[in-house]
């Protein structure tokens, strides 16, 4: 723990959570990434609990994550969280991940917004508690990747169809943010991960999605191992958009 | 815990990990049974990655779960396991789940072989390590609920059809024991989990899938509220069934 604004998790790769190559696999990350900003935010009394309470929720709305490796199965694995900055409307929160040997094996960026659950507005963060969201704003750590960036998919061509179902659902009725994750990956033949392995997985969250949805994912190939996804509804109202570098 | 035969372990129920009702699933609750299960084979000598070295491996046979309710998102819940019995081609675990107030709210049993990694033949239980595998039951704990029983299907109408995608695929290359279970209950409209609950869920392991095979769900009601499900392979082969009793 660089400074005290600065939380710090260990995990532990569970026997189901890695793939065929016994690594962690993204989507079950992305979750512990999550779980992490749950944690942090929690005790600096900004958790969802605490905050649903008055009506307000945290909303994802971007996720980046770089990685140069992943844990192998049963290796611990540490994920230290920092907010690195507060504005009106966003978030910046940015995650490192450590392997068992203490090496920094990759890093993460998420953009959060806040909303009042009755009128699902944003909340002004600068003014929530006093303003003393800002005296979380750690300095001292650094993320060394690029910001998640725009997203456009341009070709017509549906990649695959699935329709919403009860395992996708989370707690507030829409599909999960962790589930997109993985419809996404499963849109690439294995012999892509048998090959080659995710060096960047971005994903902005756009609407949300329901139980029974049918979701059409558009998948086109970009540059050399690099792919956009875009995840419509049936009214072709746009869910997510999501860039998949392989290398 | 009882006595040092039972290994006693503790979890959070995480966000992504309830469904829209913010009760754990039961794919997860499975993931951690089986999870306990290789902690406390470990710590007696018979866990995975020691096993491995000698070309043997555990097999998961069948699992059934019995629960009165489920913990509620963010809860702590404990989960006791214990050997029951060991024969010579399989043992009975045996596990407890228990909520945050210490009230025990389901059990669980499973049933497991050990094979030749190589041979793919299965290993004489009693005479591994010099036969000390007895040396851990457990005869002080009681598990009330039935055996998995035989599980009988005789539709011909198949419910649901899925390919094995990358997310399913485990360490060997199979689709994972915890992937079929979320299929399965992906079978069921949300009405179900809305109206009623599971009350019990029971799986037998029959044969291995892998990526690419389509499988074939086929699903009949048994009586009220109990339903039957086979899933098959392209070539007609079961590869598991299942057993869900909702009330």
């Amino acid at each position: 723990m660089k400074d005290n604004k600065t939380g710090t998790y260990t995990f532990v790769t569970e026997p189901f959570h890695v793939d065929f190559n016994g690594k962690l696999t993204l989507g079950v990350l992305g979750n512990h990434l999550l779980n992490c900003a749950g944690f942090h935010a929690t005790d600096r009394g900004f958790g969802m609990a605490m905050l649903n309470e008055d009506n307000y929720t945290w909303v994802l709305s971007r996720l980046a994550i770089e990685m140069d490796d992943m844990p192998g199965q049963y290796e611990n694995f540490t994920i230290r969280t920092w907010v690195e900055n507060v504005y009106r409307l966003f978030t910046d929160r940015n995650f490192a991940i450590v392997n068992k040997d203490g090496i920094t094996i990759g890093y993460a960026r998420s953009i959060w917004a806040m909303i009042n659950m009755n009128t699902r507005k944003p909340a002004d963060l600068l003014s929530m508690h006093g303003g003393n969201i800002v005296e979380y704003i750690c300095e001292s750590e650094d993320c060394p990747v690029e910001k998640p960036g725009r997203i456009k998919v341009e070709t017509k061509e549906v990649t695959e169809t699935l329709t919403a179902k009860y395992n996708d659902i989370d707690i507030n009725g829409h599909v999960n943010s962790i589930r997109y994750i993985e419809h996404i990956l499963d849109l690439f033949p294995i012999e892509y991960y048998r090959t080659m392995r995710i060096r960047r997985f971005e994903i902005a969250y756009i609407a949300e999605s329901y139980y029974g949805d049918e979701l059409k994912f558009y998948k086109e190939e970009t540059g050399g191992g690099e792919f956009s996804i875009e995840v419509r509804k049936d009214n072709d109202e746009v869910v997510c958009r999501s860039k998949v570098v392989f290398q």
